[in-house]
């Protein structure tokens, strides 16, 4: 049977506007989608660059302003992929055209940023997503399974880290359209809002939210030159972040992001030890997850692992045979997936406008920490 | 620049069909191929199940007689994912109607049956290759080029296994669309074509040819359900196969291929053993390749895990940023990109059918061995 | 050429009686030492306790009054492997006495209370040490090693933690001679003397000094019975402990311990992230060292995996040959080995009782904070 | 209690000397042996290197003449730690003059020297036992309990492998007291005494008979300078030995040994692949034992690594506490302990002189089936 047609605009043809748009042409391929999206036009400033891309991946068209996306009527999603300084005025401008909404993370600079996105999505009552795709590694995934099942009893730790290293090097430069991420004018803050926010999202949907943080943060490198006035400015961002605290289910926090951590290029790690198992995983073998489970016989309990590939594992029944791993791209298919499915329901998939402004205020007192040296609140402001 | 177009008549709707046609519509997507493939025609006896497939994937049209889908003007390059005793017969006619043939591996379920196709395509001039995707892992590709830079000195030994366990249990009946692989009229032989004859394609093309053989091979289970007789009768594959050789190099041959390892879904393995360096890798793990250099200073040698995630590794420029993995159909879209971009040049890519040849006169030579008891040649007759 | 006697008495009889009295008995058999030690007297307050581990491991007499041992000619040196609340007491009256000192870790319960510890050594003269016995970890000295070579740049980040899960049952009681470890007026504090303690010395030792922390603790169970009462009584220890700070070179630190980590019984981690090259270790496969050189071949960077059991490695021509791991009882061993060539030579080995008492205010800054709530220094007082 | 006092005699004084005298110094302090050993006398050719040895570990006298060491009456058990040519001349007096009888593996040289070393123990009903230490590692002991219990159900393959790589170098003479082992009049042969003989052991121990082979040797650098002569000679040892053959069971038999496998030391390992369950082990990691066990629920199954450190994991009550690992050189002190107690009760603790014997028959095999390059058989024969 034919699947509806679905019109995607998107906003933004970097590195996330490719995994999106391969997103949004292999989810219905190999999921039972209601939707088929189709990619109708690629906005971005450069007419050229925007042609370029569209040639790549097929967009029908190409547009140069995001007000004129919006107006299209032949547009019926908006996907966000552009810096996280654009996200708010487009997301609202989209929610207030009834356009669906699909924003990178994180959902903007700052909490005070990203409330009225919230607010905008909710008042449209248009499905939103955030993207933060790692929720969708399947391994994640059979952990949240476990989780909810009750196999850890009480949660005694959970600590995360994302581990990086590419910019250790004193002659890399910040800023521009290559290396926004290190100009906190455009992104908001350093590794903070650009991994930490996958730490935070991931551990506040396993383990529930987070309610205090003590933190550091530290900038290795001070000046760094700037791409865009060819001059060695001073660097605003954070080279690396950390934070202790508390979870409402009483168990401990420890986080850490760096992109100063020698040897590791995309290490995300959690793990999570409750009174009757542990359990953890981490990016670079994302396809396995580390179970121990205390109620194995005593002479044979040890850490298992578990590789996730097999047909009883989440999303993995529509891949290939056990054995046969996937990999990064497949976590914005199975987002996409999950999406329209969601919206083919009338409803919003996880993580909504909502959790992506709730991790926005667990990272704003992670920064407001770090300035205070003072224990800080990580919940949102009672309403 | 817009590619041409290069017409594809899939033969098979199966497993390897999916997984064909998805790197059909990937590879000009991210690889800079002259050709980016239209998905013309597949091809199945049941015009329901070939609509089915044409319809997920995108297929423009349907044909129930492969006779008809080469008789058609309009397809390029005949595709072969039909089991194993069909090879021959497609291959040699698509061949002789000047179609470019590509086809799964085994090329064929003996040499004697093989050595037709690969004079066929020789005679015809086309482009052809065989589907040993797991060349096109990264990781092994780079093991071959620091083979080819003399990295390892002479080599000692060359080891490898492809365990599997899906076969142990004796309720699983034999034969069928979804279990010819356990009936040697339609598949050839058991494990020794399906798994070991991966094991020794990549074998002789990183460490060269296998000169003798002998082995051992074993069927556990004796009798099973036929699907298509509903009776219990006689297994005739081999279930386990092992062997002992010298490879051309002199180095030690050891390998083994079975179904009845439990605990390993897809363990394709390899380790190769030389003067200087020495370098193992699995499928389980497919993106990382283990290495050890004894030139490395003393007190710091080890074996090293290199995540195979950077641009300066094999084929993942094309892909995403160091640290995020790509997966099992990867291979795929590798090979159809090679093989585009060969073809353009007016060449066929590696493995061809001459190379899948030689791999089946080692098959024979191991099904041979455990038959006669003997040390058998495993080298392709003089001509 | 036969070594002069070195005549031993110890305190204590517990766990760590056996691993001290096993590390005299053995030293000299493996390692080229001015001395051998000779098993003078146990002493403990139960003379038939006393009497069966002097049977077990050969002491020659017992004693129930340290102070009697101290007063015996024949004793030479006093090692004390008596609980914390012990130490100074025993330590003062045999550095007073002029006798050599061993002190298990921590040094005391507070670093007041071991600050007239370190003065009586110093004011006597006497060579002394504290059981941090992880320092003589082979794989840990080379990491030492390296760091001493400058190979690894700019320090950026350190991060050790020390996991265990024994204390998570509600029914295991508290205090009494088995489990005077979760009495803090015995214990001083609960795993940040215990086993944060460790993290620390190592830390330092590798890394420099501790300048400030801001830390939180945790009391998981609240009542547990108490042996020497029979009574449910508050636990007074802290069950977990987690901390951030800086280290004098500037990089930054993320340390925790726990008994409450389901899976892990002695995870002793540590690792370490320069500019040039990062290492990590931990005690649960202490023989292995991980390595990642940034100086490597782009394309074959990776992190190595050294079995540390080489005749290059620190210790190990003492041992077997290269592939045959050592274990937990040799770092006793070797720090045996290190204080008998350095008493032969006049000399204190580290870490010295001054070590210890860096670490005491250390912890001491840890337990402060996590009432505080506030940074506090970790520095010890200016003199 | 005291123990009884056993009068030890030790002929040789190389490595395996030292691996025994230090297991009998340690198996009574940690274990409940019936026997104190006493190091009573070292026999040696040359008394300087024998009053060295003595010196070091306590030996309270030397003989040069192993002829005068068994006619001593204070001595009780004869222990032979000097290379496989003279195990069967002393093993022979000794058992005749009343001794008990440790010999160091193998048993001897081939299965036709062995023969009478087993019936001269059998005939003089003396305790003895071959030094096949890897049977007591821990790991391997669970193991043992776990396919006694019948948790693996049928078995159906079992490996091993035995890879070093420290004859690599042309330049490593033969022969000489350093090196005897690559020169066959000494140790009969190369790695298939020396190594595989190890796997075969604990292989018929877990696995039963191996009944047929087909083999192969090599012998990679043929020519090296004898120590004796001073000359280049041919080398007669195997550098590396191969094999396939078939258990009674009927599992699948798959070996390997080699002295040129560049990055493994001494890696030992094996693998048991069952209906309903897999395990793995190897001794570069001796305390860990993998485990699959396919009884688990479907979406948890997984390899385990269980850390073999627990109280209930087989000797390690008698070590340390959970977490914290033994190594080598304790499998020595098993063994002395199992053969104390086993002695107290008027036994021999395995592996026996017959099953030392067994596994001659069986190398024996195999070095037969390389150069017949036939299937042999590995059975002993008829009596």
């Amino acid at each position: 049977m034919a699947k509806k047609k679905l019109n995607v605009g998107l906003v933004g043809y970097g590195f996330m506007g490719k995994t999106h748009s391969n997103a949004f042409l292999q989810a219905p391929r190999f999921f039972d989608t209601p939707y088929e999206p189709v990619l109708k036009a690629v906005c971005a400033r450069s007419a050229e660059k925007a042609k370029g891309f569209a040639d790549t991946w097929g967009y029908e068209s190409v547009e140069t302003d995001w007000r004129k996306l919006i107006e299209r009527k032949d547009i019926d999603v908006i996907d966000i992929a552009s810096p996280n300084n654009t996200h708010a005025e487009i997301a609202i401008a989209a929610a207030e055209a009834g356009k669906w909404v699909l924003c990178e993370k994180p959902l903007a600079r700052t909490a005070e940023e990203g409330k009225p996105m919230w607010d905008a999505v909710k008042k449209a009552g248009v499905p939103n997503m955030v993207w933060y795709n790692y929720r969708r590694v399947p391994a994640v995934v059979l952990l949240k399974q476990l989780l909810d099942e009750g196999r850890f009893g009480r949660i005694f730790h959970y600590r995360s880290q994302f581990l990086q290293d590419w910019t250790i090097s004193e002659d890399l430069p910040q800023g521009g359209q290559a290396l926004w991420r290190l100009d906190s004018a455009v992104s908001g803050s350093g590794v903070t809002g650009d991994l930490l926010a996958h730490n935070i999202d991931m551990a506040m949907w396993l383990n529930g939210q987070i309610v205090d943080v003590t933190a550091m943060t530290e900038t290795f490198i001070k000046e760094r030159m700037h791409n865009e006035t060819g001059k060695k400015q001073p660097v605003t961002i954070d080279d690396a972040a950390a934070f202790l605290g508390h979870f409402e289910n009483g168990s401990m926090a420890l986080f850490e992001s760096t992109r100063y951590a020698r040897g590791h290029k995309a290490l995300f790690t959690l793990e999570i030890n409750g009174e009757k198992a542990s359990a953890r995983w981490d990016l670079h073998d994302l396809h396995r997850l580390e179970f121990f489970d205390h109620r194995d016989e005593g002479r044979l309990r040890g850490w298992k692992s578990i590789h996730i590939t097999d047909g009883d594992h989440p999303y993995m029944k529509n891949w290939w045979v056990p054995g046969l791993q996937i990999g990064y791209e497949h976590t914005f298919i199975h987002q996409v997936a999950d999406f329209l499915i969601a919206a083919g329901a009338g409803k919003s998939a996880e993580p909504t406008f909502e959790d992506g402004l709730k991790c926005d205020y667990v990272t704003d007192a992670v920064l407001k920490s770090a300035k205070s040296k003072q224990w800080e609140s990580a919940l949102p402001p009672k309403e």
